[in-house]
């Protein structure tokens, strides 16, 4: 989605990514499209929005249940990304499960 | 802090805000540091991290507990803000409470 016009109906859950990259593309946004689209045809995916700076990026992605997460954790082409990730792309990561409990939505 | 370097101990509390910006400063980065600096200062802040590209900026704020986020939404220079936002600053935006369950760093 990467628009901020989606709301769900808690409780939901969320994984929050936040990483430095490392220098140079080697790959990485063409994992990244690819990444999203497998992530989106998971069962019990809700959404996902994502930025990156100079500094940092975070992806966010929503989802239905802790279930969910963990069989998109063990998707094996999302395994191999992992370890890229590891050997090649990031510097470090931060990566946080969450439940959801407020969602609000505001268009001006 | 604006890194990936610091984990707390779940169970603590993150507000994801998303937002889409409305085209020119208008004052935004100077309140946006402002804001940084204030929460700072709040009782049961532990962090916050952002990013923003040319489509969406994402700001995770990380707290202690439920009441610490209630009195910062509460922070009358933070309800100024608040309301600047809506009238100047954003687009839209959407603004999600979550209790954080689990929380893993991994630096290369």
């Amino acid at each position: 989605m990467n628009d901020t016009s989606k709301t769900f109906k808690p409780p939901y859950y969320a994984v929050i990514f936040s990483s430095k990259r490392t220098d140079g593309d080697k790959g990485y946004s063409k994992m990244a499209d690819k990444m999203v689209e497998l992530a989106s045809q998971q069962a019990g995916f809700l959404g996902v929005e994502s930025a990156r700076d100079e500094q940092l990026g975070i992806t966010v992605s929503y989802w239905e249940s802790l279930e969910a997460i963990k069989n998109w954790k063990e998707h094996s082409t999302h395994q191999i990304a992992q370890e890229k990730g590891k050997a090649m792309w990031y510097q470090s990561f931060s990566l946080r499960v969450c439940k959801v409990e407020r969602d609000i939505f505001f268009e001006m």
